[in-house]
């Protein structure tokens, strides 16, 4: 199988991670519930992952907030901020270019009366996009939430400069780090972020079920799940430390398990991986352009774009051509990619695009072949 | 080791759950997000879980959300189903042997102004606990929240009862099943419930990470997580089907593929390895009230306990004698189990206990082995 889905998932998952799994699976018990070696050992094993993650994110390992996914890190992050807020209803500026873990609970919040939001149209050039932000400002203005780089299309956005803008103003700044994880050098300071949030199973390679909620030091958020933290148990409010504050119940040890490793694997030869995977999307940008196809992304340059495109064969419905190409043991993915207003900004919303997607898994032989592959369905239809 | 701890997570896991979360880890992608056909496989994976929880809760396999815990399940539930309602705050009733996954969702509702609540004072008979629940009601009731079984104390409470008293009066009714899904025979219907919330990790043997929301037909809650739900994308509110509507984001793959194991696991032989288990409790309640010992526990009769027990060395504190015990490679759990109010309830609010949890996996050898080396660091002591 050709696997082009990685913005999806990354696949498959290193040896080292799922070894990781299989040893939780059979030695884990619950972290910190009980004062014997096996739970102290479970527990050093998150600690471990939180150290590795405050390492690589340039944060504190208290500060590392274990998630189910980057959907669960966005709703507490977002949600935290606004539900702190003494003055509402706030308002939140974000793209055009958001995932739908951003859009609604968002317009889930504007619904209950807590925030009004504006959605601004990223640009051509960065300076564009911030001018963007610098004219959608209010009085009220209180938070920014923004993805790093498009799911659907990759375009990678101006994230510093936007999180410079917001510090000097006192705006909270929240960066949505679903395609970059892993890929690009994240940090808070470098982002000048509040909050990041992420998932470990894309560029991280850790397991399904997994993801991050990363606070820069000293950030209170209000919480929106809460239950037993294994501490200060006789209180009827969380605990105000972190991470007990956000991590309510029982953790997902085998998969925090899973995801140190990959954190460790998707550190090592980051940067190398990733202009190699971009010298993959170019080489299939090309070949496909010479095809009768459409592509909505942008040339992919380093570090403007992330290693995945959108296109479309001229005249042929998205899922339609995924299914063909799923019969020919290729593995894409097609539709809106839960980003309907990206797709606005492209003009593929009433057709939603087909998505390649990769990871330093894939190799030139797999470009090329699935460039043969893609012509032998096209002939078909 | 003998492992005392299983009301936390059951340990060792069974094979078969070890050997499905790591086919997931080797073979599984994103749900539904491709059109692929290992993508397709894991959704047949997910698709059957719910199939299997369906069948042994009495419930439509869509109204099985999986979930990352237990905790994530009841404050789905309860902030579902307080936010729905119209006219706040509204009246809720709970008890005084919940966990804090019960009482800190509900807690802060009311400092949001959205609910008030009443913790009723459980009886020494199911008469007394009802008569409670009885007395308690109030014009703007709307909803009970209680816990099928005392994690600490291990009493099971008058649940289906309730839930007929709540049935009656149209109050919603949520039964957290934490210490006995997977032990005792539920169903939405025998218990008269609307939501029944549960861990995957404990009685039904899946792996830590697991946990589902279980709904009525045609019961429809308030979201508290939104994101990308791989259908209805061009929407920036939830979609109204279940369960799209209550998982956003990636669900965790290998924790459903391990958890339909585990529910195949102890579904088996479940009411044999139930009575067992109480044998094996009573064998213990009666060696340790030998010894200078209070038990806090009432005697475990079959249906009125699970199969664990509080109790302390007279004298003596409960977290020191667990970390003696740890040396002897026992595995308990001490302190306050993050139900802080059960302990007042018996007389332990100052000292906490130590608690035995048992499993379908302890035997009577261990029983046995786990008394001689209780008195071995009573005589250290």
């Amino acid at each position: 199988m050709i696997y082009f889905d990685n913005a999806a998932t990354t696949y498959p998952k290193p040896e080292s991670v799922i070894a990781a799994v299989n040893n939780a699976m059979k030695m884990g018990v619950n972290v910190g519930r009980g004062s014997y070696n096996l739970a102290a050992a479970s527990g050093d094993t998150v600690f471990s992952a939180r150290e590795e993650a405050a390492r690589q994110f340039g944060a504190e390992p208290e500060n590392i907030v274990f998630t189910k996914n980057c959907t669960e890190a966005l709703n507490l992050a977002i949600k935290g901020i606004v539900l702190k807020e003494k003055r509402k209803p706030i308002h939140i500026i974000t793209t055009d270019l958001e995932h739908n873990s951003v859009l609604r609970p968002i317009e889930k919040l504007k619904m209950q009366g807590l925030c009004e939001y504006s959605v601004i149209k990223t640009g051509e050039s960065n300076e564009q996009t911030i001018n963007s932000f610098f004219s959608s400002l209010r009085r009220n203005t209180r938070l920014i939430v923004m993805t790093n780089a498009s799911n659907a299309f990759g375009t990678v956005l101006p994230v510093a400069k936007v999180g410079k803008l917001a510090k000097e103003r006192g705006i909270y700044f929240i960066v949505d780090c679903a395609q970059t994880a892993g890929n690009l050098p994240i940090t808070i300071e470098k982002y000048n972020a509040d909050i990041l949030c992420m998932p470990g199973h894309k560029g991280l390679f850790g397991p399904m079920g997994t993801g991050m909620m990363i606070l820069r030091k000293g950030l209170l958020l209000e919480t929106i799940l809460e239950g037993g933290t294994g501490s200060y148990s006789s209180l009827l409010t969380p605990p105000e430390i972190s991470p007990d504050r956000y991590e309510a119940g029982t953790i997902n040890l085998p998969g925090i398990a899973g995801l140190r490793e990959g954190l460790k694997f998707s550190y090592k030869n980051r940067e190398a991986a990733y202009l190699k995977e971009m010298e993959l999307i170019r080489f299939l940008y090309k070949e496909i352009s010479l095809l009768p196809s459409e592509i909505y992304t942008p040339f992919p340059e380093n570090y403007r774009q992330m290693p995945l495109l959108s296109f479309n064969i001229k005249g042929k419905d998205s899922s339609f051509v995924g299914e063909m190409l799923a019969e020919e043991n290729v593995a894409v993915r097609t539709g809106f990619h839960c980003a309907y207003l990206s797709h606005k900004h492209f003009g593929t919303a009433g057709i939603g695009t087909i998505r390649i997607s990769l990871s330093r898994n894939n190799t030139k032989k797999e470009a090329e072949e699935f460039i043969y592959r893609l012509k032998k369905v096209l002939n078909k239809i």
